[in-house]
């Protein structure tokens, strides 16, 4: 379960751990270019998903979520911006880094009981957890972040 | 004031510290699993409310507070499940997990002034204390985390 | 790049580092409040602008910002009780915070793109970098925060 067991002290960071409250895809994009950016410096990466997090993973939510956290009279804006520049979706960006074997996704088992959805409704999530093995996770990590 | 002296290296997490900026009740829920668990697992949790974290904890407003930070339409069928699964509302869990004696809340000083409130106004708030003070309080932590 | 090569074991904290999607007042309040207090106990921050964040921090926008991450309806209170207060506003509490030299605010590459902006274009932004480099300089910090 530790990663980081052969990672000497000084070298570059081993573990960064997402808590990810927020199913809006302005955060979502934030934490799968940090997520992204990680694992091409060889970091593991853990995510954990709760309420809205898990919501936003649904199979039948994970592509027509448009949600935004703030600034909705920019959304267009920033989505056509994101076109030309060729940005992909956040969900695209996350299977790309976990193609890579170093990303581990978690859903929160009380907000998968809230949705009720089981590990095989939700997209990319290796298991669903309590929220003490989570802590337990987080205290592995160098990082630390909630989105 | 720094709980993590006689933990050896190589132990289980010592301190959690969440800065509390967010009032909404579906953050504080995520602060409240996260609390609950980390306690469980026989860490100590610190708190630090900022602006809306400190209006979510006056006396009167705690336990009427409705307000979601984000999916909004979702809000009554969330509601509604999380009264069919039974699970208590966040102060009730954080109620509990203050019962071990391992979590302290504190509200920032100048928050309460914004506010107008003493620590009498505000619910299970054991300090009011300057930013300066807080931050000594998260380099002690082993897992920080801004709500 | 790394502020803490000779800061010995059992100091107080060394560097914070806050990545800050938001856009929204209340929430680089937060940032801003405990930007000041870490550099008043002679911490470095780093801080590195996402999506919203780029935005808030545009010359044409950062004076005319009003957006509320939440409780919209409360805005106009909390705006008069922080005149009342003579609180200043968040860019001028980070002002002053970087005349002390120890506060390094970086752009996201991805975001400068999208919003279409130069180092020039923003106020506070000492350099536009990648996000692997912002990996990079939060595996040295002590404290991590994700506004």
């Amino acid at each position: 379960m530790n990663f980081n067991k052969n990672i000497g002290e000084g070298n570059l960071a081993e573990k960064m751990c997402i808590t990810v409250m927020s199913g809006s895809i302005d955060r979502l994009i934030g934490m799968a270019v940090l997520t992204s950016a990680a694992v091409s410096m060889d970091m593991e990466v853990e995510i954990f998903l709760q309420l809205w997090g898990v919501y936003a993973f649904k199979k039948d939510v994970i592509k027509q979520n448009m949600n935004l956290s703030e600034f909705n009279e920019l959304g267009e804006k920033v989505a056509s911006r994101l076109k030309e520049l060729k940005i992909p979706p956040w969900y695209e960006m996350l299977r790309e880094a976990k193609e890579t074997g170093r990303v581990k996704i978690y859903a929160c088992s009380a907000a998968a009981s809230i949705w009720n959805v089981k590990k095989e409704d939700l997209e990319f999530v290796d298991e669903i957890i309590g929220a003490g093995e989570w802590i337990e996770k987080m205290s592995d990590a160098k990082i630390n972040l909630f989105i």
